[in-house]
Protein backbone atom coordinates (compact mmCIF):
# COMPACT_ATOMS: atom_id res chain seq x y z
CA UNK A 1 0.00 0.00 0.00
CA UNK A 2 1.10 3.60 -0.94
CA UNK A 3 -0.07 5.71 1.60
CA UNK A 4 0.34 9.60 0.93
CA UNK A 5 -0.40 13.18 2.37
CA UNK A 6 -1.64 15.35 0.07
CA UNK A 7 -3.25 19.00 -0.28
CA UNK A 8 -6.11 19.37 -2.48
CA UNK A 9 -7.27 23.44 -2.68
CA UNK A 10 -6.72 24.37 0.65
CA UNK A 11 -7.37 20.74 2.03
CA UNK A 12 -4.07 18.47 3.58
CA UNK A 13 -5.09 15.03 4.16
CA UNK A 14 -4.06 11.11 3.97
CA UNK A 15 -4.82 9.44 1.36
CA UNK A 16 -4.14 5.82 -0.50
CA UNK A 17 -2.79 5.84 -3.81
CA UNK A 18 -4.21 3.38 -6.53
CA UNK A 19 -2.47 3.79 -9.83
CA UNK A 20 -3.46 7.26 -10.84
CA UNK A 21 -5.66 8.20 -8.29
CA UNK A 22 -5.66 9.10 -4.48
CA UNK A 23 -7.93 7.91 -2.16
CA UNK A 24 -9.00 10.12 0.79
CA UNK A 25 -9.00 8.28 4.47
CA UNK A 26 -10.34 9.25 7.44
CA UNK A 27 -7.76 10.32 10.39
CA UNK A 28 -4.27 9.41 10.06
CA UNK A 29 -2.21 6.83 8.12
CA UNK A 30 -1.74 4.30 11.37
CA UNK A 31 -4.63 2.74 11.45
CA UNK A 32 -6.22 0.62 8.96
CA UNK A 33 -7.66 3.19 6.33
CA UNK A 34 -10.96 4.08 6.56
CA UNK A 35 -11.85 5.49 2.89
CA UNK A 36 -13.27 8.52 2.91
CA UNK A 37 -15.17 8.48 -0.23
CA UNK A 38 -13.50 11.23 -1.90
CA UNK A 39 -10.97 10.34 -4.87
CA UNK A 40 -8.85 12.57 -6.66
CA UNK A 41 -6.10 12.00 -9.56
CA UNK A 42 -3.02 12.16 -8.67
CA UNK A 43 -1.89 14.81 -10.88
CA UNK A 44 -4.93 17.10 -9.35
CA UNK A 45 -3.13 17.07 -5.60
CA UNK A 46 -0.17 17.87 -4.32
CA UNK A 47 2.07 15.27 -2.53
CA UNK A 48 3.41 17.05 0.82
CA UNK A 49 5.72 15.41 3.00
CA UNK A 50 4.17 11.97 3.95
CA UNK A 51 4.25 12.06 7.69
CA UNK A 52 4.70 14.72 10.50
CA UNK A 53 7.98 13.80 12.49
CA UNK A 54 8.34 14.80 15.72
CA UNK A 55 11.90 13.82 15.15
CA UNK A 56 14.35 12.40 12.41
CA UNK A 57 16.87 10.35 14.13
CA UNK A 58 19.90 9.96 11.80
CA UNK A 59 22.41 7.55 11.49
CA UNK A 60 26.48 8.37 10.75
CA UNK A 61 27.91 6.29 8.49
CA UNK A 62 26.00 3.78 7.59
CA UNK A 63 27.56 2.11 4.86
CA UNK A 64 31.48 1.23 4.97
CA UNK A 65 32.42 2.45 1.43
CA UNK A 66 30.55 6.41 2.49
CA UNK A 67 32.60 6.00 5.88
CA UNK A 68 35.43 5.03 4.05
CA UNK A 69 35.32 8.03 0.99
CA UNK A 70 35.19 10.47 4.40
CA UNK A 71 38.30 9.44 5.35
CA UNK A 72 36.75 8.35 8.58
CA UNK A 73 36.20 4.88 10.81
CA UNK A 74 33.49 3.59 11.16
CA UNK A 75 32.12 3.25 14.50
CA UNK A 76 30.92 -0.36 15.96
CA UNK A 77 27.86 1.15 17.52
CA UNK A 78 25.50 3.18 15.16
CA UNK A 79 26.37 6.90 15.34
CA UNK A 80 22.85 8.95 15.85
CA UNK A 81 22.01 12.82 15.27
CA UNK A 82 18.49 14.21 15.14
CA UNK A 83 17.41 16.31 12.49
CA UNK A 84 14.72 18.92 13.36
CA UNK A 85 11.00 18.36 12.33
CA UNK A 86 11.20 21.35 10.40
CA UNK A 87 13.84 20.50 8.25
CA UNK A 88 11.22 18.44 6.29
CA UNK A 89 9.66 18.90 3.06
CA UNK A 90 8.01 16.70 0.41
CA UNK A 91 8.81 15.34 -2.99
CA UNK A 92 8.11 18.88 -5.39
CA UNK A 93 9.98 21.24 -2.73
CA UNK A 94 12.69 22.78 -3.27
CA UNK A 95 15.99 23.14 -0.97
CA UNK A 96 17.11 26.37 -0.01
CA UNK A 97 20.87 26.96 -0.11
CA UNK A 98 21.93 29.03 3.11
CA UNK A 99 23.87 31.96 1.74
CA UNK A 100 26.10 30.99 4.51
CA UNK A 101 27.29 27.91 3.69
CA UNK A 102 29.85 27.36 0.09
CA UNK A 103 28.92 23.22 0.04
CA UNK A 104 25.51 21.88 -0.02
CA UNK A 105 25.73 18.26 -0.77
CA UNK A 106 23.09 15.43 -1.24
CA UNK A 107 22.89 12.16 0.79
CA UNK A 108 19.99 9.70 -0.32
CA UNK A 109 18.83 7.53 2.04
CA UNK A 110 16.16 5.08 3.06
CA UNK A 111 13.94 5.91 5.48
CA UNK A 112 12.01 4.06 7.55
CA UNK A 113 8.44 5.78 9.39
CA UNK A 114 7.59 4.46 12.47
CA UNK A 115 3.91 3.10 12.67
CA UNK A 116 3.26 3.08 16.45
CA UNK A 117 4.71 4.22 19.78
CA UNK A 118 7.43 1.95 20.89
CA UNK A 119 10.41 1.62 23.14
CA UNK A 120 12.52 -1.25 23.73
CA UNK A 121 11.92 -2.94 20.70
CA UNK A 122 13.26 -6.46 19.74
CA UNK A 123 15.67 -6.32 17.24
CA UNK A 124 13.39 -9.47 15.47
CA UNK A 125 10.22 -8.13 16.10
CA UNK A 126 10.76 -4.51 14.60
CA UNK A 127 8.90 -4.90 11.46
CA UNK A 128 5.73 -4.72 14.23
CA UNK A 129 6.39 -1.05 15.14
CA UNK A 130 7.30 0.00 11.23
CA UNK A 131 4.18 1.84 9.03
CA UNK A 132 6.35 1.72 5.87
CA UNK A 133 9.43 3.31 3.89
CA UNK A 134 10.35 6.06 2.04
CA UNK A 135 13.21 8.14 -0.12
CA UNK A 136 15.01 10.75 2.14
CA UNK A 137 17.54 13.26 1.48
CA UNK A 138 19.93 14.20 4.63
CA UNK A 139 21.27 17.53 3.12
CA UNK A 140 24.07 18.46 4.61
CA UNK A 141 25.77 22.15 4.40
CA UNK A 142 29.24 20.31 4.63
CA UNK A 143 31.31 23.40 5.04
CA UNK A 144 29.25 24.35 8.21
CA UNK A 145 29.10 20.53 9.59
CA UNK A 146 32.65 20.56 9.35
CA UNK A 147 33.37 23.57 11.33
CA UNK A 148 32.04 22.08 14.91
CA UNK A 149 31.95 18.92 16.31
CA UNK A 150 28.20 18.53 16.41
CA UNK A 151 26.17 18.34 13.15
CA UNK A 152 23.13 19.50 13.91
CA UNK A 153 23.09 22.75 12.55
CA UNK A 154 24.63 21.70 9.25
CA UNK A 155 22.43 19.48 9.02
CA UNK A 156 18.97 20.74 10.46
CA UNK A 157 18.03 24.09 8.14
CA UNK A 158 14.91 24.49 6.90
CA UNK A 159 14.09 22.52 3.84
CA UNK A 160 17.23 19.93 4.72
CA UNK A 161 15.13 16.75 4.92
CA UNK A 162 13.24 15.92 2.21
CA UNK A 163 11.10 12.93 2.45
CA UNK A 164 8.81 11.08 0.47
CA UNK A 165 6.74 10.73 -2.22
CA UNK A 166 4.68 8.16 -0.44
CA UNK A 167 5.10 5.94 2.37
CA UNK A 168 5.22 2.22 1.05
CA UNK A 169 3.97 -0.27 3.61
CA UNK A 170 4.59 -4.00 1.58
CA UNK A 171 8.09 -4.08 1.01
CA UNK A 172 11.21 -5.57 2.72
CA UNK A 173 13.74 -3.25 3.40
CA UNK A 174 17.36 -5.26 3.28
CA UNK A 175 17.74 -5.74 -0.20
CA UNK A 176 16.50 -2.67 -1.97
CA UNK A 177 18.79 -0.36 -4.78
CA UNK A 178 19.16 3.10 -3.93
CA UNK A 179 20.36 5.28 -6.29
CA UNK A 180 20.85 9.22 -6.17
CA UNK A 181 20.73 11.24 -9.66
CA UNK A 182 22.02 15.32 -10.02
CA UNK A 183 20.59 16.55 -13.32
CA UNK A 184 19.41 13.04 -14.25
CA UNK A 185 23.49 11.63 -14.27
CA UNK A 186 23.53 8.92 -11.30
CA UNK A 187 26.01 9.79 -8.25
CA UNK A 188 25.06 7.37 -5.68
CA UNK A 189 23.57 3.73 -6.23
CA UNK A 190 24.43 1.14 -3.96
CA UNK A 191 21.57 -1.46 -2.06
CA UNK A 192 20.35 -1.15 1.32
CA UNK A 193 21.67 -4.70 1.85
CA UNK A 194 25.22 -3.00 2.19
CA UNK A 195 24.14 -0.80 5.59
CA UNK A 196 26.31 -1.93 8.69
CA UNK A 197 23.21 -1.79 11.22
CA UNK A 198 19.90 -3.22 9.44
CA UNK A 199 16.84 -1.67 10.05
CA UNK A 200 16.13 -4.03 12.92
CA UNK A 201 19.60 -3.35 14.72
CA UNK A 202 19.17 0.47 14.46
CA UNK A 203 15.05 0.38 15.74
CA UNK A 204 15.78 -1.50 18.35
CA UNK A 205 19.42 0.26 18.93
CA UNK A 206 17.41 3.44 18.93
CA UNK A 207 14.31 2.80 20.98
CA UNK A 208 17.11 1.46 23.99
CA UNK A 209 17.58 4.81 24.22
CA UNK A 210 14.12 7.18 23.67
CA UNK A 211 10.83 6.49 22.20
CA UNK A 212 9.51 6.60 19.07
CA UNK A 213 6.16 8.04 18.00
CA UNK A 214 3.88 7.35 15.77
CA UNK A 215 5.34 9.09 12.15
CA UNK A 216 9.13 9.35 13.74
CA UNK A 217 11.48 8.84 10.96
CA UNK A 218 14.57 7.11 10.65
CA UNK A 219 17.32 8.13 8.60
CA UNK A 220 19.58 4.65 7.72
CA UNK A 221 22.91 6.43 6.40
CA UNK A 222 23.69 7.32 2.94
CA UNK A 223 25.65 4.91 0.56
CA UNK A 224 29.23 6.41 -1.25
CA UNK A 225 28.89 8.91 -3.84
CA UNK A 226 27.70 11.87 -1.41
CA UNK A 227 28.55 15.23 -3.21
CA UNK A 228 28.25 19.02 -3.65
CA UNK A 229 24.62 20.49 -4.94
CA UNK A 230 24.63 23.64 -6.62
CA UNK A 231 21.33 26.32 -7.26
CA UNK A 232 18.97 24.97 -9.72
CA UNK A 233 19.96 21.56 -9.81
CA UNK A 234 17.46 19.24 -9.62
CA UNK A 235 18.54 16.13 -7.29
CA UNK A 236 16.15 12.63 -7.43
CA UNK A 237 16.50 9.71 -4.61
CA UNK A 238 15.32 6.52 -6.02
CA UNK A 239 14.78 3.36 -4.10
CA UNK A 240 13.86 -0.16 -5.52
CA UNK A 241 9.82 -0.74 -4.86
CA UNK A 242 9.33 2.47 -3.19
CA UNK A 243 9.30 5.87 -5.81
CA UNK A 244 11.62 9.11 -6.83
CA UNK A 245 11.88 11.77 -4.43
CA UNK A 246 12.69 14.58 -6.09
CA UNK A 247 13.93 18.46 -5.40
CA UNK A 248 14.90 21.44 -7.23
CA UNK A 249 17.74 23.47 -5.27
CA UNK A 250 17.02 27.31 -4.30
CA UNK A 251 18.52 30.47 -2.94
CA UNK A 252 17.98 31.61 -0.20
CA UNK A 253 16.35 35.28 -0.03
CA UNK A 254 16.84 37.15 3.23
CA UNK A 255 13.91 39.02 4.68
CA UNK A 256 14.15 43.19 4.78
CA UNK B 1 2.55 35.55 34.71
CA UNK B 2 3.34 32.29 35.95
CA UNK B 3 1.85 29.40 33.06
CA UNK B 4 1.67 25.59 33.84
CA UNK B 5 0.55 22.72 32.83
CA UNK B 6 -1.18 20.62 35.30
CA UNK B 7 -3.32 17.55 35.72
CA UNK B 8 -6.19 17.34 37.78
CA UNK B 9 -7.75 13.93 38.06
CA UNK B 10 -7.71 12.33 34.17
CA UNK B 11 -7.62 15.81 32.50
CA UNK B 12 -4.65 17.85 31.13
CA UNK B 13 -4.68 21.33 30.76
CA UNK B 14 -2.73 25.05 30.74
CA UNK B 15 -3.41 27.14 33.57
CA UNK B 16 -1.80 30.89 35.09
CA UNK B 17 -0.58 30.49 38.59
CA UNK B 18 -1.75 33.37 41.36
CA UNK B 19 -0.19 32.33 45.17
CA UNK B 20 -1.82 28.88 45.83
CA UNK B 21 -3.86 28.95 42.83
CA UNK B 22 -4.07 27.50 39.60
CA UNK B 23 -6.87 29.38 37.41
CA UNK B 24 -7.29 27.21 34.09
CA UNK B 25 -7.06 28.59 30.62
CA UNK B 26 -9.11 27.28 27.72
CA UNK B 27 -6.96 26.35 24.97
CA UNK B 28 -2.98 26.64 25.05
CA UNK B 29 -0.95 29.34 26.38
CA UNK B 30 0.36 31.54 23.80
CA UNK B 31 -2.57 33.59 23.19
CA UNK B 32 -3.61 36.16 25.95
CA UNK B 33 -4.99 33.43 28.36
CA UNK B 34 -8.85 33.36 28.09
CA UNK B 35 -10.14 32.08 31.84
CA UNK B 36 -12.16 29.37 31.93
CA UNK B 37 -14.08 29.97 35.28
CA UNK B 38 -12.29 26.78 37.00
CA UNK B 39 -9.85 27.23 40.05
CA UNK B 40 -7.79 24.52 42.06
CA UNK B 41 -5.64 24.53 44.56
CA UNK B 42 -1.77 24.25 43.50
CA UNK B 43 -1.75 21.52 46.03
CA UNK B 44 -4.35 19.74 44.13
CA UNK B 45 -2.98 19.59 40.76
CA UNK B 46 -0.13 17.70 39.34
CA UNK B 47 2.36 20.07 37.66
CA UNK B 48 4.00 18.60 34.51
CA UNK B 49 5.85 19.65 32.15
CA UNK B 50 5.18 23.34 31.53
CA UNK B 51 5.24 23.17 27.87
CA UNK B 52 5.62 20.32 24.77
CA UNK B 53 8.23 20.94 22.53
CA UNK B 54 8.89 19.64 19.16
CA UNK B 55 12.46 20.12 19.65
CA UNK B 56 14.62 21.40 22.71
CA UNK B 57 18.04 23.02 20.62
CA UNK B 58 20.63 23.06 23.25
CA UNK B 59 23.97 24.99 23.47
CA UNK B 60 27.10 23.49 24.12
CA UNK B 61 29.51 25.38 26.43
CA UNK B 62 28.27 28.27 26.55
CA UNK B 63 29.87 29.70 30.25
CA UNK B 64 33.40 29.94 30.18
CA UNK B 65 34.08 28.45 33.38
CA UNK B 66 32.22 25.06 31.93
CA UNK B 67 34.17 24.91 28.82
CA UNK B 68 37.56 25.35 31.60
CA UNK B 69 36.15 22.16 33.71
CA UNK B 70 35.83 19.93 30.84
CA UNK B 71 39.62 20.61 29.23
CA UNK B 72 37.88 22.17 26.27
CA UNK B 73 38.19 25.52 24.21
CA UNK B 74 34.90 27.34 24.02
CA UNK B 75 33.75 27.38 20.33
CA UNK B 76 33.32 31.14 18.68
CA UNK B 77 29.80 30.27 17.83
CA UNK B 78 27.46 28.87 19.63
CA UNK B 79 27.76 24.80 19.81
CA UNK B 80 24.18 23.23 19.02
CA UNK B 81 22.68 20.19 19.64
CA UNK B 82 19.17 18.51 19.47
CA UNK B 83 17.55 17.08 22.54
CA UNK B 84 14.36 15.18 21.57
CA UNK B 85 10.65 16.21 22.84
CA UNK B 86 10.34 12.51 24.29
CA UNK B 87 13.33 13.49 26.94
CA UNK B 88 10.82 15.79 28.48
CA UNK B 89 9.44 15.75 31.85
CA UNK B 90 8.21 17.77 34.43
CA UNK B 91 9.28 18.61 37.94
CA UNK B 92 8.51 15.98 40.43
CA UNK B 93 8.99 13.54 37.46
CA UNK B 94 11.45 10.84 38.14
CA UNK B 95 14.62 10.83 35.79
CA UNK B 96 15.51 7.46 34.86
CA UNK B 97 19.32 6.27 35.35
CA UNK B 98 20.15 3.77 31.93
CA UNK B 99 21.64 0.02 33.14
CA UNK B 100 23.85 1.28 30.37
CA UNK B 101 25.13 4.25 31.58
CA UNK B 102 27.86 4.13 34.73
CA UNK B 103 27.91 8.39 34.78
CA UNK B 104 24.69 10.23 34.62
CA UNK B 105 25.14 14.19 35.31
CA UNK B 106 22.84 16.72 36.18
CA UNK B 107 23.36 20.36 34.03
CA UNK B 108 21.09 22.76 35.71
CA UNK B 109 20.46 25.74 32.60
CA UNK B 110 17.98 28.65 32.00
CA UNK B 111 15.34 27.67 29.46
CA UNK B 112 13.56 29.37 26.80
CA UNK B 113 10.49 28.70 25.60
CA UNK B 114 9.48 30.45 22.42
CA UNK B 115 6.05 31.98 21.95
CA UNK B 116 5.17 31.92 18.62
CA UNK B 117 6.54 30.68 15.33
CA UNK B 118 9.95 32.39 13.74
CA UNK B 119 12.61 32.63 11.63
CA UNK B 120 15.41 35.27 10.96
CA UNK B 121 14.33 36.47 14.23
CA UNK B 122 17.02 40.05 15.10
CA UNK B 123 18.89 39.76 18.10
CA UNK B 124 17.44 43.16 19.64
CA UNK B 125 13.83 41.99 19.11
CA UNK B 126 14.39 38.78 20.57
CA UNK B 127 11.92 39.32 23.23
CA UNK B 128 8.69 39.69 21.22
CA UNK B 129 9.10 35.98 19.94
CA UNK B 130 9.79 34.31 23.71
CA UNK B 131 6.64 33.11 25.65
CA UNK B 132 9.04 33.31 29.28
CA UNK B 133 11.58 31.15 30.75
CA UNK B 134 12.15 27.76 32.99
CA UNK B 135 14.67 26.16 34.83
CA UNK B 136 15.83 23.03 32.72
CA UNK B 137 18.40 20.11 33.32
CA UNK B 138 19.83 18.62 30.83
CA UNK B 139 20.73 15.24 31.76
CA UNK B 140 23.97 13.60 30.37
CA UNK B 141 24.88 10.15 29.91
CA UNK B 142 28.33 11.72 30.36
CA UNK B 143 30.31 8.32 29.75
CA UNK B 144 28.30 7.49 26.37
CA UNK B 145 28.76 11.40 25.39
CA UNK B 146 32.12 11.01 25.08
CA UNK B 147 32.42 7.85 23.90
CA UNK B 148 31.05 9.07 20.47
CA UNK B 149 31.36 12.16 18.36
CA UNK B 150 27.86 13.40 18.67
CA UNK B 151 26.29 13.60 21.95
CA UNK B 152 22.24 12.85 20.66
CA UNK B 153 22.71 9.72 22.10
CA UNK B 154 24.01 10.63 25.79
CA UNK B 155 21.56 13.41 26.30
CA UNK B 156 18.98 11.97 24.18
CA UNK B 157 17.35 9.04 26.70
CA UNK B 158 13.79 9.51 27.72
CA UNK B 159 13.65 11.61 30.96
CA UNK B 160 16.97 13.57 30.17
CA UNK B 161 14.96 16.92 30.03
CA UNK B 162 13.52 17.79 33.39
CA UNK B 163 11.47 20.75 32.79
CA UNK B 164 9.40 23.35 35.03
CA UNK B 165 8.17 23.85 37.02
CA UNK B 166 6.49 26.59 35.29
CA UNK B 167 7.21 29.21 32.74
CA UNK B 168 7.28 32.62 34.28
CA UNK B 169 6.98 35.46 31.26
CA UNK B 170 7.44 38.61 33.40
CA UNK B 171 11.70 38.52 33.74
CA UNK B 172 14.74 39.50 32.14
CA UNK B 173 16.94 36.51 31.26
CA UNK B 174 20.08 38.86 31.31
CA UNK B 175 20.71 38.62 35.19
CA UNK B 176 19.58 35.85 37.05
CA UNK B 177 21.10 34.03 39.75
CA UNK B 178 21.21 30.19 38.71
CA UNK B 179 21.91 27.32 41.38
CA UNK B 180 22.02 23.21 41.05
CA UNK B 181 22.12 21.64 44.59
CA UNK B 182 22.10 17.68 44.92
CA UNK B 183 20.33 16.37 47.88
CA UNK B 184 20.16 20.10 49.21
CA UNK B 185 24.22 20.54 48.90
CA UNK B 186 24.89 23.48 45.99
CA UNK B 187 26.84 22.53 43.37
CA UNK B 188 26.54 24.63 40.69
CA UNK B 189 26.27 28.26 41.63
CA UNK B 190 26.59 30.78 38.57
CA UNK B 191 24.41 33.77 37.15
CA UNK B 192 22.89 34.19 33.85
CA UNK B 193 24.76 37.02 33.35
CA UNK B 194 28.11 34.66 32.72
CA UNK B 195 26.63 33.52 29.25
CA UNK B 196 29.04 33.76 26.42
CA UNK B 197 26.47 34.06 23.68
CA UNK B 198 22.78 35.88 25.60
CA UNK B 199 19.52 35.01 24.68
CA UNK B 200 19.24 37.51 22.34
CA UNK B 201 21.91 36.10 20.38
CA UNK B 202 21.30 32.32 20.47
CA UNK B 203 17.68 33.26 19.29
CA UNK B 204 18.73 35.53 16.47
CA UNK B 205 21.66 32.16 15.64
CA UNK B 206 19.38 29.81 15.77
CA UNK B 207 16.90 31.15 14.10
CA UNK B 208 19.37 32.08 11.39
CA UNK B 209 19.09 28.09 10.34
CA UNK B 210 15.50 26.96 11.63
CA UNK B 211 12.39 27.57 12.44
CA UNK B 212 11.56 27.63 16.07
CA UNK B 213 7.93 26.79 16.96
CA UNK B 214 5.69 28.01 20.12
CA UNK B 215 6.62 25.26 22.94
CA UNK B 216 10.00 24.89 21.61
CA UNK B 217 12.79 25.23 23.55
CA UNK B 218 16.18 26.57 23.86
CA UNK B 219 18.58 25.31 26.81
CA UNK B 220 21.41 28.05 27.11
CA UNK B 221 23.86 25.58 28.30
CA UNK B 222 24.96 25.05 31.49
CA UNK B 223 27.82 26.77 34.30
CA UNK B 224 30.68 25.51 35.40
CA UNK B 225 29.95 22.77 39.15
CA UNK B 226 28.92 19.53 36.78
CA UNK B 227 28.80 15.98 38.40
CA UNK B 228 27.27 12.79 38.96
CA UNK B 229 24.17 11.73 40.17
CA UNK B 230 22.66 8.39 41.56
CA UNK B 231 20.06 6.85 42.44
CA UNK B 232 18.21 8.20 45.03
CA UNK B 233 19.50 11.44 44.56
CA UNK B 234 17.18 14.55 44.39
CA UNK B 235 18.61 17.06 41.93
CA UNK B 236 17.22 20.82 42.02
CA UNK B 237 17.83 23.18 39.33
CA UNK B 238 16.61 26.86 40.83
CA UNK B 239 16.74 30.32 38.99
CA UNK B 240 16.21 33.61 40.29
CA UNK B 241 12.59 34.69 39.81
CA UNK B 242 11.13 32.01 38.44
CA UNK B 243 11.17 28.84 40.44
CA UNK B 244 12.55 25.26 41.59
CA UNK B 245 12.93 22.53 39.53
CA UNK B 246 12.97 19.03 41.55
CA UNK B 247 13.77 15.30 40.29
CA UNK B 248 14.96 12.40 41.80
CA UNK B 249 17.01 9.57 39.86
CA UNK B 250 15.31 6.22 39.82
CA UNK B 251 16.88 3.50 38.35
CA UNK B 252 15.98 1.23 34.93
CA UNK B 253 13.55 -1.15 34.78
CA UNK B 254 13.75 -2.75 31.47
CA UNK B 255 10.89 -5.00 30.80
CA UNK B 256 10.48 -8.77 30.18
Amino acid sequence: MRICRAKHKNEVFYGVIEGDSVLRIAGGPFDKPEYEGSIYSLSDVRLLAPCEPSKIVAVGKNYSAHAAEMNEGQPEEPLLFIKPGTSVIGSGDTVIYPAISKRVDYEGELGIVIGKKCRYVKEKEFASVVLGYTCLNDVTARDIQKSVSQWTRGKGFDTFCPLGPWIETDIEPGRLNIETRLNKETRQSSNTSYMTHSPGKLIAYISRTMTLLPGDVIATGTPEGIGPMQIGDIVEVEIEGIGTLVNKITSEIMPG
